[in-house]
């Protein structure tokens, strides 16, 4: 099953992805697809649903970020070890854990905003995790049932706002609209393995990252068990995952986003991305 | 005017502590103290109200975190220069940013819970800034409208968790309960000058910090205008502004929290805390 939230940014409508790729409208069944939706027992009403008899959502609108009213976005570092390598960072005995901020969150396909002053803009092709139940100390091999489903992440960052303006990463994670999700939240049934989808970046159309979720230093059920170690996950964080090497920063010379740059990037079974960058406007 | 959230967690009521100390209650005049209820417009209106035709809460309720649906919770770290020199930190160029989990965020005499296998639990008065108004690029000098008040945090953190397991102190800052907030949140009518109240915080009744926000690296105009550099603020964000010193950490030998610890803590006008220590339970 495939959900959307689909409208202008803050007026957005529950949906779901027929089996001809077109939204049917939920909002007549969920008024929301928020952390009330997202449990196991809440999504299996949804799959029970005969999508034929929901309205068909016409034109093409607008994807927002398919989760709303997100209370943490938690994202793991330096997760395959090329990237850890491009970005000239020891391989970690441990996942690194750093928080974005949820007003970087924003659809799919909106601009992304470069900061007044940011010169070193980079792009992150990220699998997300988006969790559907209330979970603490979640042992490794009995997480699956938490997991609502999994998203596209871009985790827009800055590099000069990260690694040079002090020691903690989150200023320049965070930024606003740095947390590009979607288009789509995809249940976990129609992702038989996680940890096999390819995944790409491209930037003007050149391919800039090449990867896959199976060479992940520590993969999904230990990224959530682990976090769960240090806080109660809640039904509608979103995890994002770690980015395979390509990014801007590993180049020699590193290459950073500028005005008019378009990303376009995607991962097997979760659809694709596209973001123009633009200069910051309030 | 401080405002307060009263009653069993979860089952929060707005109130109003009346110039008597007493706690009259709000329900019937807001639904709740979250974003929609701390604009300047809305606190104004809440100005208005006679305490006394209001009415008067009975016995001694829990408090709980003065906010809720709190967006982000931001933290500013080392900014009090005898606090780097302790920590073994160089004094920051600029505010060091962090954020904490918001699940983290309780009331301020909810029992802080060590987390399975801690054994570095510390304690961190600090002065919290609550946004009243979205705010993005805010100058230095024009941002005390957007503060819709104050309040104590103890910015409790697992040293081991945020110094010694990687790079990024978010694991070590947001487990839960470590986050206490309150009794209050006061407006900033009520305190004419935000860098004059002295702060303390005692383990078992010894003193252990004793601090003036004066001594900060970075006032609250300079975190509020560098803070919105980087990400939107809005109504209803916590930012923690950074501790005196006097942490567990920066004692010869260090000293942690154990069970059985009891924590106070207080600023002058914002009230006090207390929290007792335990282990961790679901």
């Amino acid at each position: 099953m495939k959900l959307v939230r689909y409208g202008n940014p803050g007026k957005e409508k529950p949906g779901l992805v027929d089996a001809d790729g077109r939204i049917r409208d939920l909002s007549g069944v969920v008024p929301d697809l928020g952390p009330a939706q997202l449990s196991a027992a809440s999504l299996a009403k949804l799959r029970k649903l005969n999508p034929a008899k929901l309205p068909l959502v016409r034109g093409t609108p607008r994807y927002g970020c398919p989760v709303n009213n997100v209370g943490k976005f938690v994202a793991i570092g330096l997760n395959y070890s090329d990237h850890a390598a491009e970005a000239g960072m020891p391989i970690p005995k441990e996942p690194v854990v750093f928080m974005k901020a949820t007003t970087s969150l924003q659809g799919p396909n909106d601009d992304v905003m470069l900061p007044k002053n940011s010169v070193k803009g980079d792009w992150e092709v990220e699998l997300a995790i988006i969790i559907g139940t209330r979970a603490r100390y979640v042992p490794k091999t009995g997480g699956a049932r938490l997991r609502a489903g999994y998203a596209i992440c871009n985790d827009v960052s800055e590099r000069e706002f990260q690694l040079e303006r002090g020691p903690q990463w989150d200023k320049g994670k965070g930024c606003d609209t740095f947390g590009p999700v979607g288009p789509w939240l995809v249940t976990p049934d129609e992702i038989p393995n996680v940890h096999r989808p390819g995944m790409w970046l491209d930037v003007n159309g050149e391919r800039m990252q090449t990867g896959n979720t199976k060479t992940m230093i520590f993969n999904v059920p230990t990224i959530v068990s682990y976090l769960s170690q240090f806080m109660t996950l809640m039904p509608g964080d979103i995890i994002t995952t770690g980015t395979p090497p390509g990014v801007g920063l590993g180049m020699k010379p590193p290459k950073f986003l500028k005005k008019g740059d378009v990303m376009t990037l995607g991962i097997e079974g979760l659809g694709e991305q596209r973001q123009r960058v633009v200069p910051f406007k309030l």
